[in-house]
């Protein structure tokens, strides 16, 4: 099997980065947040990184140009009050089988291993399955000094309540191995729309974590563009693979 | 694991051949496309690929002899009014799992590499799940520049509309990567037979492409043939494994 | 991942031997046939076989003692009227995945290079879902040559008619690769119970085709022995497993 | 793919001691038995087991902090009648693909070699999946010689009657491949909850084969806490998962 592939842009040197991951997950929060960092503040895209793990596809974008799947990292360079650093991860896809997620996060956190990071934040949503009246963010960190720091701007604390799934958890479990604190910020969110009132939530403590200013007026329209798209996408994907799929795997098995 | 088995049956010399994908999925469209032009146009066949991620199986074909899963690649020499080199990569299966796509996809591509592609055509369909009245050509492309050219000849470019599944969008995918310029032709197809009106339709638009002509007289006629081996197949295939597989599973997991 | 651990038992020395595949499969028709005729000859196992795509799992069998999942290799020197040497190829489950079983297939035959084989039988079932009124033996071979040999002993031929899926398939696909020539024979059966009939008459086929006299008095005997052992092991099986694999998933994702 | 990682945290030497696996499965009997055996009998942790065949998440502890899944050794020197040294294989999960099974047990194995381990017992549960009367516990052996042992104990013996499915079949199948002999000791259980009466059977069992004395008196409570927090974490990750898988699933294959 061929190796995690990254693609380096830019070379870099950064002063002690705080590392964002937000790969696409639920209701998009952490996405659509970290995207609106990048868009807003005017991130520079310094990696792209190719896994045989991701789904064997392309995505057709604007003006039928095929995109490959890929994950990316960004860089923001004396943001902020503490004039910080900071890399983001982000996306459109994730690791498909157990085993992939495991073996790109790793890789990632080897890439990153020269940047000296000390802290992460990654970014994601629980699905109440039902519209939220109240949006809150929940919290879970890799030490008791985190979880304060948490509890002090209103993110609720998980508490023996069971995994966090995917990229998310997996990062922020396998950078504790490597000493690197960190959180998981989950927005609230019915789970089956992209919600920019979650995203908005999440970029507001993440504000006050980073100590920097995120104006969020073009949230909402960044939201309805990704809908807009989101939405074709998965009602002509969703024709195909309906009608197709039985078809499809009994022409892939019994055609000489 | 086993890598990849490439066996080169005639070491050839090309001029900077044009890479046409035809393997097999949605109606068949490319495939027949594609076996159509190799017949027609008497294309010669230069390797053939094995792998561990193809269907672990045999195909009983034709006076009960048995062939192996294999993706083959052709080539044409000196073809239409360009004296156009073409390889042609077709096949009875693509790889079953998302790494073996991209294992097999990789591997084809760095085996390929020496030929210096410069473009690549990968032939596919659309499903529609009911009758087509009037068959179109979907398009996709890795620039805008092919985007145009795919215009001109009628193909209706698709948009911000989801994926393209499997070997047809990879190669495309993964050749871009590489600086192989391409595009994905898609044909409208019911999806649930072996449809020779759309792989008409396919083969005159890259007819255009290539500045070639290919007789379609005897399509229906292929298309017939592969209809009624694939027929045989199914019956006999579902037969089996509707009324073997739980049994089957029980056994290999339980007996002594 | 580990690789294909091929434990020798014995060295030994054969004279251009004929191999049999016979690994557990639809109606354990194989199976059964080659366990008769192991212990009706006396073959002598020469060599186990381990991988890490058998499912992991043990088999608790008589008294208690459990067994691991194994192919087993085993001999027959100068048998029949040709004085012919042959190997034979049993076990208690097949691998489990697709690469799995490339992997496994390929491994063997690299091992059983040295014997340097020209001829291969792989024996299998066809499930008819139904009672069988008068059973047949299907063949589907590598060469014409082959196809002639089996209509002379009344093996009905396949013909394009689908797949062998799993090791009776996979030996004899890429055995043809290596130069090996060979059939499959596979038992009409009805699948659902273990087939004394069936596997009878393909010991009839084989016994014509290696020239050798096999007595099938204790067949009948040895298949009911396995179908009790298989009725409580199923039984007990289908038991934990109905209702334990929810709970038990449950398990190893939540639990801390 | 990165190979099964052992964090050593204490070099030691220990006199020829028993192994005994018990990671989580059916009714977290032999999770539970084992843990109890640690707290009660103070056993130090000396490595800790991270596999990419593990589940791709971790698991929100007490007070919001993060756990990786995790494989843990631990050890007791010199205790019970007989001085006896003990190694403890426990943890929150197994792997989770058939292959990663066979990795993570054949990687474990190797590491213990040097400890020149001769006797192995592995934990387990048979769910009945209705409420027991009067609890049992079940065994299977490496070795006629073990399984008289077992019965002198009022073990009840398994026989020819299917497989030990996961971790505690596989160690011991793998176990005795390298001289290892041992049992699996199996509590009935009814499979849906933390069965603390079950443990209780299966450490009474225990506590005669290693000839030690397991105070059971916090074992109801211990069993209480974990139900506590399983019933916790299965509810909200009930919550999460069927209300966003496939949500989530459409968004990674479909998002750019």
């Amino acid at each position: 099997m061929k190796p995690t592939e990254i693609k380096i842009i830019e070379e870099i040197e950064l002063d002690n980065p705080i590392f964002i991951e937000a790969l696409p997950g639920i209701g998009h929060v952490g996405k659509l947040a970290a995207d609106h960092i990048i868009a807003e503040l005017e991130a520079t895209k310094f990696a792209e990184i190719y896994s045989p793990y991701f789904p064997p596809q392309v995505f057709v974008g604007e003006g039928g140009i095929v995109e490959n799947m890929v994950n990316e990292l960004y860089y923001l360079k004396d943001i902020g009050e503490n004039n910080q650093d900071i890399i983001l991860l982000v996306g459109n896809t994730q690791g498909l089988s157990p085993e992939g997620q495991y073996e790109i996060c790793g890789d990632i956190l080897d890439f990153l291993e020269s940047f000296n990071i000390k802290t992460m934040y990654t970014l994601g949503g629980i699905a109440t399955g039902q519209p939220v009246e109240k949006y809150r963010v929940f919290g879970a960190a890799t030490s008791s000094e985190i979880v304060e720091v948490l509890k002090e701007i209103d993110i609720e604390i998980r508490s023996n309540d069971g995994g966090i799934i995917g990229a998310s958890g997996l990062f922020l479990g396998l950078g504790a191995l490597r000493n690197i604190e960190g959180a998981c910020l989950m927005g609230e969110t019915p789970g089956y729309f992209i919600d920019a009132e979650s995203a908005e939530l999440i970029l507001e403590k993440l504000s006050s974590l980073l100590s920097i200013e995120i104006n969020v007026d073009k949230l909402e329209e960044r939201a309805e563009e990704t809908r807009e798209m989101l939405a074709k996408a998965q009602q002509m994907e969703q024709d195909m693979i309906n009608k197709t799929t039985a078809q499809d795997r009994d022409d892939l098995r019994y055609i000489g």
